[in-house]
């Protein structure tokens, strides 16, 4: 009963044999693999369109890079309040930049909006260079608080942050749950609804380590492989980095790997929801549920071994108050999450 | 027949099954995972001490992690004209370190001599803050140009270094194969002869892409938590750079690797060395063969499928000079080099 | 009628003839000649304690340099969310810093209060190293409101920040004005109080260009001489800075000096109040009078040649809604301020 | 005798005058006052050219600054091996770039040549991104060993620079002694001779305070601002900095001042020229006077209150080697230096 995180399952059978395959024989490395090769030629036709894609192992790496080439170092880059960006990387995206500043904008909404986009430059200051002017877009998608951004929602966003001379990137950790919960085109909720820049996450669904940085508009692509190398991500074997990421979009795995995960977050949530005395606090739109428990109950569950993290309050949306008896909880399903594992959880939440 | 480079070769059969064994399942990852922590077990038995160590995916975040953790932004470090952290990691170690500044003092010797140490702080600058001062030294074993440095040197550099306030640290790419060829514990060669931090780089060497940082000094670890997490080189699946580092150590097969690299090594050296017009420019320590052959005998080889990298004329040692005729090979061998392949390049040197 | 702000008045009489002074002849530099050792032995005497005093010629400066000092990379720093290091210096606090992280943690208040401490450790993430953790407590005296901290109130602030093992930096671009406020000992509202490091400035109170920073815990001052040499602020005639500092420090004068700058903004503010239609924002407590004018009063001032800036609308008290007719202007009067000129200002308010 | 440095001057009678002046009544500051605009008027005509102008009060910010807006952080500048900015300011173009490299080119030779450019390219790794590329060429004029380079010497040099895509920047804290020694327009030996960006130096030749960053290419000068401000070095009382620069170029004044000091420095090394046991080791050029003096006539000299440095061995030209009963010594002109000054210093190294 693991609903630690995503990034607790391991690799998906497809990748980990794709990964064995390719350790046949010498292959040219940083990148110059024929396996990155054909990943890249994948992701140009999952997006459906003519793109620069560099792989890094992690999605802080990802993250930080791809904002490194967005904004000078005496820029601003706006996210939403409880953007992984902004506060699980450490300070990373400072690190990467060179010292920009990264600002939440979101106040106690779960969900960016442009009006947080509005707000934030009708009181900014706008006195160069003594201010520091915002220059980029962060949105995260599935966001932290497993809420979905719909197409629309994307374009809206990018369109204001586009108004106000933004770049947008985006967090695309769980963009494949995203895309599956969506049932849309990946170009649908990235280049197409304004993302200039998109960090696409394979390791938190069925890869070992492999993130992708896909930049839309080429023309800010080009520092990318320099601050790659200079922060160590350029991997030496790097086919193994490649025939992981052609495994998973392969006959479109990496969204039959995140529909598996979100449809258990959805049997997951239905059934907590029927349970006296659990909260679910956010709808449950990819593959996390938050959820209020009491806490005699997560004594039961973690002591029937189940796993899982207590989440922060500062996330918890405004309608809802803790009460003393509980605790707020985040759960996490994966391409490796049984029906089981759910219905034993359940059954354990419901005091059985 | 590849001697492009030992990372051209991929993972050595029992670290990749050890990679699979290890996917079995959920477990927590960051570096908390049970693989890790038997890796590092391992890793205290091999070098007979108590130590802390740190996995990263790559050599180049090895090293400039390890340097940024013993040189503040204003100070300089020391390091052989041909070291990697110098000339392969582009600007890596001033990034990691926040401007530090890296200076070659070997001049054209093939080998950091204590005399380098000496004339160095002879005409260094010491009106501080003005000038900067040097805090570290860095030591490449194997070399750049394929040499080891002995017990005995490291520790007499160490000494040198430790009497100018210098802490030491070592890339260690290809310390396996400098082990392998010394015979020696891999203590003699790292802390009992003063090396603070060894970078210890398993991917060269059979691993997918697996790097530990070892502080001997236990003291100068305390940032590197921070440092890793902040560079986004913390996995977290972690169990997968752990099960690599656990089956690398397990029963000696480091060493049995390095030492099979050796070995072709020296019989390819010794096969080219009977050839007329090849000059050996470098004794053959370690797993690199350096040679001068003729520009014909390049095409020839290159011809017949034959990789290997022309090598920088700047690393030929003073007493050769280039003639119009030839050109500086590197020659690198790998756990997965056979005989064959040997005889083949060789035969195909000698124009047969 | 120049109330735009203090830094637009010159150098006073004392100060200049002390710089004019000091040009005879030649003289050592980079903070070796003996006016800044001078200004030192002045800076120890007025603050009743053996400190560290390091000069150099601007607030930004002084201020990075010295949070620079308390803060690793991976750190954040905290402040109000007005105050001029978070948004009026670039984004000068990360660059001096390798990159760490500044939060406003004041919401709508206009003063720190121990409570924005609490909250702000009850709501950040202690997951290290993955979340960053706050260690430095910056605090604005007199505040970018023209507020005020008591002692007590500077006490109670650092309290609370040591009790979370935070160092506390005071920002003093107008810390004389402050003091002349307070009417207590300059130690009082800063050491004794349990402030580590004060970025004290004379600039804004009569000074050509020159602030000190002042560690009051010398086991932080350690990196300072490396840090301000590296940023290009050790100025080689340092005598100059010296002797400014000096002039600026004999005899009380800065007090006397802030004394009249605040004297001038209570007249100025008295007068407003009793005008129609205008509305004071803030207790005029220093040298700066926050108030709401009516646009056409504005238009009307600048017309005779007053200067003032439009102060941010973020900064305006919760009590207060801006009304359509309304501008939120900030008045800043300086050792230069006339009665003369504070009359006329408030006659044409006035409307006569 | 001060022959320390010519920082250790004052400033001239007409720059103070003129800061004095500068001080009647209220200005606007951060570079937006009438000073600064008049001098960069002045900087326009004595250059003859449009050009972009940014006043900074050292001239280690100057050069850091100007560098940082020519490389990125993964890139190198090269220099002279005696540069000021490689060995005197800390690692402060480190600082300001974000981790690019400096690496000095010219072996013993005591000029830059364009071979020295020719040799680097030949030697430098071309495997981008692992090697690091050269895109900056700074060149110090007056240089460090008292050389100045013709209009002819920085043409051929930034020919060669262009030729392999560098920038050029010049480091002209002695600008001025180059120029009045050279008699040629100011421009013969910046811009018209293939200068992109010029560090153009007051502080040493008469200034308290006080250099510009001159850009030709007005294309490279977009961050300037930001950068400089996030530096600290955006001075709020810019009034004063602008009054220095002005009365420094009005009228030729700053040649004339430098012509005193080139003329003094030929002075004192004729003198010294004819002592025995004397050995002057650089043609004198600007105002500065290289010379191995015997040991005992060192001490005399100090004894006497004669004021020099003594300079590293390092910048000894190869035709000279130190006696055991040498010394090395640098010995610096001002404005301020005075002809019984030298006729006592020369009187006294006779040993009279």
């Amino acid at each position: 009963m693991n609903f630690g995180s995503d990034n607790q399952a391991g690799a998906c059978e497809q990748v980990m044999k794709a990964v064995v395959a390719a350790n046949a024989g010498n292959a040219h490395g940083y990148g110059t693999d024929p396996w990155s090769e054909r990943a890249t030629a994948l992701l140009r036709q999952t997006f459906e369109c003519d793109l620069e894609a560099f792989f890094v192992p992690t999605g802080t790496a990802a993250n930080s890079l791809s904002l490194s080439c967005l904004a000078q170092p005496w820029e601003v880059l706006l996210c939403h309040n409880h953007a992984h960006v902004l506060n699980d990387e450490a300070t990373a995206p400072e690190f990467f930049t060179g010292g920009a500043r990264l600002i939440g904008i979101s106040g106690r909404d779960s969900k960016l909006k442009p009006s947080h986009l509005e707000d934030y430059f009708k009181f900014a200051g706008k006195e160069y260079p003594h201010n520091s002017r915002a220059t980029v877009l962060s949105i995260t998608q599935a966001s932290e608080d497993g809420l979905v951004y719909t197409p629309d929602e994307v374009a809206t966003l990018s369109a204001t942050a586009r108004s106000h001379q933004l770049k947008v990137q985006m967090d695309g950790a769980r963009f494949a749950n995203a895309v599956a919960a969506l049932g849309c085109a990946p170009a649908d909720v990235s280049w197409r609804a304004g993302v200039d820049v998109l960090c696409l996450g394979a390791t938190k669904n069925g890869a070992l380590a492999a993130e992708v940085v896909l930049f839309f508009d080429k023309r800010l692509a080009g520092q990318f492989v320099h601050r790659r190398k200079r922060a160590g991500h350029l991997l030496s074997k790097s086919r193994f980095i490649g025939a992981q990421m052609e495994a998973w979009l392969t006959d479109g795995l990496w969204l039959k790997l995140a529909t598996h995960a979100n449809d258990c977050a959805a049997t997951l949530a239905k059934g907590l929801a029927s349970i006296s005395g659990v909260r679910i606090t956010q709808p449950t739109e990819a593959n996390e549920v938050f959820v209020l428990l009491q806490k005699k109950t997560v004594d039961r569950l973690r002591a029937a071994g189940a796993e899982f993290y207590e989440w922060p309050i500062v996330s918890l949306p405004p309608e809802f108050t803790l009460m003393e008896s509980e605790v707020y909880i985040r759960l996490v399903t994966s391409f490796l999450t049984t029906q089981d594992q759910i219905e034993k959880f359940c059954s354990l939440a419901r005091g059985r």
